[in-house]
């Protein structure tokens, strides 16, 4: 890939320059690359080549009464598509998890980045070359055309598995056309629940963290929740620290800062991919688990405090992908978690839930070892 | 259960002798229920009552560099439906085995059961009154109508999972009007390879139980493969401890038993549920893998051979949900392999492969320890 740093790099900024027009500016984020990120995604697909094969990790093994010994062994889920939208670097880290857990992979990218994943793909037909894989076993749509995509989801007998990354309307696209089994990523609304006991200067790095490190990615924080307790003094410093943030308040929020513009329910339901916050103030533990229940959208919730059985009580009752105690909702991904990489984050809870690794690519099968056992 | 075991059991009196004209005697085995199979079933039920509660359970954990410890958590799937056909005593494995994991379920049998599970829900529900479950976390539906049906499987906000118990007719409705995930259990049509070094004895014992047993289930062996070194020898054996099976073979076969009757391409890939079973001769263990993966259903093969490498070779290019070295393909069954109990058989990759237990209907999500972690 960094053989050919120069044409990505060039057809990259043909991308980005066309799309200027069109998308906004944390969006035109996800789209570039530079000299950095690609090295970043070079060392991604390196540490992939680094891991552990996981095909034929005999996961579980026990012996039964009759002697019977069944083993788990984890298999490929088989040949995978993988729809998404702007960011390039899903290119090489989907194909290089796929080929890590044994599977074939269709790649169908944006068509606002058509030439970087041209480019990429080139790379990586290059690199399957001088291996002994067939140089088919990683496949890039060389079209963008919806028509085309929907094609590729009437593919049942071919394909085992589609994973849409993007917004809700490719997601909810791919999930009504395609006859594949479909895992799904929707919004990433996700919380942070500073609660009274919580460390006020760490709950304020956090909530910085989550909210402005990134504010194009799923994994950012879109709403803060303030224990009313805490909220008198909590929301004056939480205001100053987000100057440059755009915060939505709810009433109680409006009235403590009243420079915070008022908060609809649209607003604690968004998924806002910018510089902008919704606050709320909830009377206790209870109330902030009720909001996440009605606006969450299952991907990510963070509760900061220093009272350990309310800790337990998060994370026990709040059934997100990823649960935090104390940490940035930043974390929760595939890398930072250390799957090695990840494919996509399931918000959906059938056969992954959250960031999905290498091993989530594969399945197991039971194998039965006897010595001529029937069964009476 | 028990208590209302005179209900139940004139119920399912009531249920056979009305399907006795419209369905063959191997499928009305399935539908019947005595004294011994409702005791059977709610053993069933105890033991699953008995297992550990899969929820909670911390999978895996481990820490990272930043000292965040990252745990995987088992939690519920939600709520899951479970469509079936005749099989009543499915009513209250599915029950319990979704409550054991933490799961509601709503449970809609078939019109053929439809008396013997309506008793079996009222015992359910008697159960659940005495518990401080809701009574409403087990529901049958009071309707075996397709169309009341239908509108099930448009719920997709509110159930999580269906899965499909029966024959292929019922699994493509419900994979083609459900826009709920849908776990697949298509046919089974298993098959046992007796490889030259077979010990003979064991190996007519083996495929005589893995068809003869109980021939109208799934695990039943529906076509057997014998290496060519030994067929002269082993067929005509085969042939005289099958009296009563219809045979069905290949012209190799067919050469070596004249008695043996003709098999079409449409024999080999048939689940006959019945005495009946179809026999090829093969060249060596590539051509009986060949034939495997030509004409198998992904549900459970098994070899019977003495060569160890042999075995090994058949573990790992034979992707079928249960490979069997050595023992009866009637093993490929969620209690024989030890889960406690199964949900049904899924022949599909994703979530689950085989026979399903509690654990199959859970999923995890991550739980994040931090101390104030935040992304650089």
């Amino acid at each position: 890939m960094l053989r050919r740093q120069p044409e990505i790099l060039d057809a990259n900024r043909a991308d980005v320059e066309a799309a200027r027009s069109t998308i906004k500016e944390s969006l035109l984020d996800r789209l570039r690359l530079d000299e950095k990120r690609l090295y970043a995604a070079a060392d991604a697909v390196r540490s992939i080549a680094a891991m552990n094969d996981p095909i034929g990790e005999v996961v579980k093994s026990w012996t039964r009464p009759n002697r019977l010994r069944i083993e788990r062994q984890r298999i490929p889920l088989g040949v995978i598509a993988i729809i998404y939208e702007s960011r390039p670097h899903v290119t090489t880290d989907a194909a290089a998890l796929c080929l890590r857990a044994g599977n074939a992979t269709i790649l169908r990218g944006g068509s606002e980045a058509f030439r970087t994943n041209q480019a990429l793909g080139q790379a990586i037909t290059d690199g399957l070359g001088k291996s002994a894989l067939p140089t088919k076993c990683v496949q890039l749509l060389p079209t963008t055309d919806r028509q085309a995509l929907g094609e590729l989801l009437k593919c049942e007998e071919d394909i085992d598995l589609v994973i849409p990354r993007g917004g809700e309307a490719l997601i909810r696209f791919v999930g009504a056309e395609s006859r594949i089994p479909v895992i799904k990523h929707y919004r990433g609304n996700c919380h942070i629940f500073v609660e009274r006991t919580a460390d006020v200067h760490a709950a304020l790095e956090v909530c910085y963290n989550a909210k402005v490190q990134r504010p194009g990615v799923c994994n950012a924080v879109e709403t803060i929740l303030i224990d009313e307790a805490i909220a008198n003094s909590f929301l004056p410093e939480l205001a100053k620290k987000f100057a440059g943030v755009e915060l939505r308040g709810d009433g109680r929020a409006c009235a403590i800062v009243p420079a915070i513009n008022p908060a609809s329910d649209e607003d604690f339901a968004a998924e806002f991919l910018d510089l902008i916050c919704a606050v709320g103030i909830v009377d206790n533990f209870d109330a902030a688990v009720a909001h996440i229940e009605r606006f969450g959208s299952s991907h990510s919730e963070a509760i900061l405090t220093r009272d350990e059985n309310l800790a337990r009580r998060f994370v026990n009752e709040v059934n997100s992908s990823t649960v935090l105690v104390n940490a940035s909702t930043r974390f929760a991904d595939g890398g930072e978690l250390g799957l090695g990489a990840e494919i996509g984050v399931s918000t959906t809870r059938l056969h992954a839930y959250g960031p999905m690794g290498a091993e989530e690519l594969t399945t197991t099968k039971f194998v039965v070892h006897g010595d001529g056992q029937i069964r009476t």
